[in-house]
């Protein structure tokens, strides 16, 4: 007997149908003997139509009362789901976020979770229950609703397979696992087996839109075995996200391309370089609660230096605004300028820590096509790049074949 | 300043843009220095809209599931109506009936309040906020969401303005008042100015659908002045309901006339004649939550009694179940039956009391027509009477001229 987390997306609670045969899935594993927690989004498109509803009264909705229309989407969808259980005469019973509860801080809109309170849970698995948890919500301390930002629902299924220890968690998408790059974009991309916990980190910061960042990193904080799988497959292992990984030579050098194109980069020019640049720059951003992605810095040679960094597309007027009104006039900046028509692509593989040559090789194939690369970011397992957006495709499909990802 | 509960229903927030004149007419309020707490009821189809949906899955659905369901109906209509007011440059907050507490029992689907914290309120409106408040939802001791039945938002209107002390609750519907009777029925029909609180419950109690009877129930007990009026009007200051009798001869005998389609007849016939038959009978439909209204007991001359009450049409299959199961064979009865094609015809005014013959001139108006009274009910100042559907509206008409209601 095991204790297993399944977290259901939009696309399987998209209607009442979908939701029996979600029932019928979690029926299936529960004769086999094992404790479920089912933790399941809004219907598909329920979220986005609470969001036009708010925005039509309100055209940039104050974040508290947001987070308490959008909640709905996944309380509704608890209730049918638990009721789809019984149906079929399984003993089931749901919990929005603030019933589990599902402590986070107060940061409407993409709050993070602090504690979870499994006691509850935990009783009503032992009596034999279902227990089908509502994802994406929490609740502050104050008891205000909280969402956790779009694709939260994994990280409710993840954190909640920490807080009960439970045995896997697994992740149903419309997709049958992790693959090498966007099958879209590169027709001959392949499905991997198994990835390890950091090349999966670093796909999902990249741009992967199988799982969210945040729920790979509590994955990785909390041990918690991963495991993608399709909703709409009825066989298949999908792919699971290891923690070792293999000492063999077969290990492939590369295991799989993300990309981006939800990015925009911020150019500070010519700040004179002093120490505690970075931190006047970063700092008011950071404060406002803008994400930022990469950051390069380059002195120059007349004693001034350039900062450059990347922001979400939606966030790029915000942080232009701050870093114009709060800090060009204080640090003594040249010029300050955005430009929100650029991707990141990123190549990603623990590979690379045993070979040499992967980055040359990356920047010769993206030349040999005349993509010009406009910013740089390595990390030990990852490589990734800034190019203008309209090479986007042409980069994954090049930086594919070279690194032979679709043989592997 | 007051403190004023407005309590708004489904069509006063059907879509964002009544939301949005809602929220201008809490503002003018504000304006003049009111403390305001806003209550509100699912946006009109919406509830009926979550219901049709827990059907398709479970055709009978758990009521503890189906009440998680609808209680985000409300749930969404406060942040809009929080929005909207923000939007107006008012500072606003919505709660949940969690959020409050509004504690309540378990019956699940029709949960009665026990409590509420008015504290966060307080310290709100103290705070220069206009509270908005789900009407119709609860929650039980154990954390489970809870919804009050049908009509409910009025009981959380009423319920909030007891315990906040508030000056006045004003239930927002879309009639201008209470009538004489339904104007649909007789056009003449005309609006209250004042009714006292003893007539608005014999009224409510009857069937007239502008207040839910639970929350006229929760006023007179907590003296709380309920204004009825039209959400659709700017002017008018619609019914109010009083606690004092006026002492003047102008005083109308009757001040209305309510009726009721939703009930249905059940006779037990022939029970041996002996002490606790009652209890014996509608002990067991007490306990299986069904709510009874008229209860008729008349003696035989052969040691027999028959024995007749009245439920909703929706519960008379299952009350007739519990007494052929449960109770025929324990008491003896000879037959147990029901009818559902049954209405109910109330006369009220405190006028009564002081007025002899008014129960004879009903009687006489109805034999004139020729509708045959199946059961009588009378209260200090009501009587109610059973008679075969088909003939409701006719009995409506001649009893609402006999007794001058258009001309007073």
């Amino acid at each position: 007997m095991a204790l297993i987390v399944q977290k259901y997306g939009g696309t399987s609670v998209a209607n009442p149908e979908r939701i029996k045969s979600l029932a019928a899935r979690v029926a299936r594993y529960k004769a086999l003997g094992h404790q479920i927690v089912v933790v399941v989004s809004a219907m598909s498109g329920e979220t986005n139509r609470l969001i036009s509803l708010a925005k039509e009264i309100m055209p940039d909705p104050d974040p508290r009362e947001l987070d308490v229309m959008v909640s709905t989407g996944e309380q509704v969808t608890i209730g049918m789901t638990a009721l789809a259980l019984m149906e079929l005469g399984i003993k089931a019973k749901s919990y929005t976020g603030t019933q589990v509860k599902i402590l986070t801080d107060n940061a409407h809109t993409k709050a993070r979770i602090l504690s979870i309170d499994e006691h509850n849970i935990k009783q009503d698995l032992d009596d034999g229950y279902v227990v089908v948890v509502a994802g994406f919500q929490g609740v502050d301390a104050n008891g205000n609703i909280t969402t956790l930002g779009r694709g939260g629902s994994d990280t409710t299924g993840v954190a909640l397979a920490a807080a009960l220890k439970a045995d896997e968690c697994q992740i149903y998408t419309d997709v049958d696992g992790v693959y090498t790059t966007d099958p879209r974009v590169v027709p001959e991309a392949r499905r991997l087996n198994k990835i390890t916990f950091e090349e999966m980190l670093e796909l999902a910061s990249q741009g992967s839109k199988v799982l969210q960042i945040r729920s790979v990193e509590f994955a990785g904080k909390y041990k918690v075995k991963l495991r993608v799988l399709s909703s709409f497959e009825e066989e298949g292992d999908g792919t699971l996200i290891t923690f070792e990984e293999e000492n063999t030579m077969e290990q492939p050098v590369i295991s799989g391309i993300a990309f981006n194109r939800d990015e925009a980069k911020i150019t500070v020019l010519g700040v004179p370089d002093k120490p505690g640049i970075a931190y006047q720059i970063l700092g008011p951003i950071a404060e406002a609660n803008v994400d930022v992605d990469m950051i390069i810095q380059n002195t120059g040679a007349d004693g001034t230096t350039d900062f450059t960094f990347t922001v979400h597309k939606n966030e790029m007027n915000k942080a232009l605004s701050i870093l114009r009104d709060k800090v060009q006039g204080h640090i003594g900046a040249r010029e300050i300028s955005g430009d929100d028509k650029i991707a990141k692509v990123s190549i990603v593989g623990v590979g690379m820590r045993s070979h040499v040559g992967i980055a040359s090789q990356m920047f010769r194939t993206l030349a040999e096509e005349g993509i010009n690369i406009q910013m740089i970011s390595t990390s030990e397992i990852k490589i990734a790049v800034v190019v203008d957006e309209k090479y986007l495709e042409l980069a994954v499909r090049v930086l594919h074949k070279a690194f032979e990802l679709e043989a592997a």
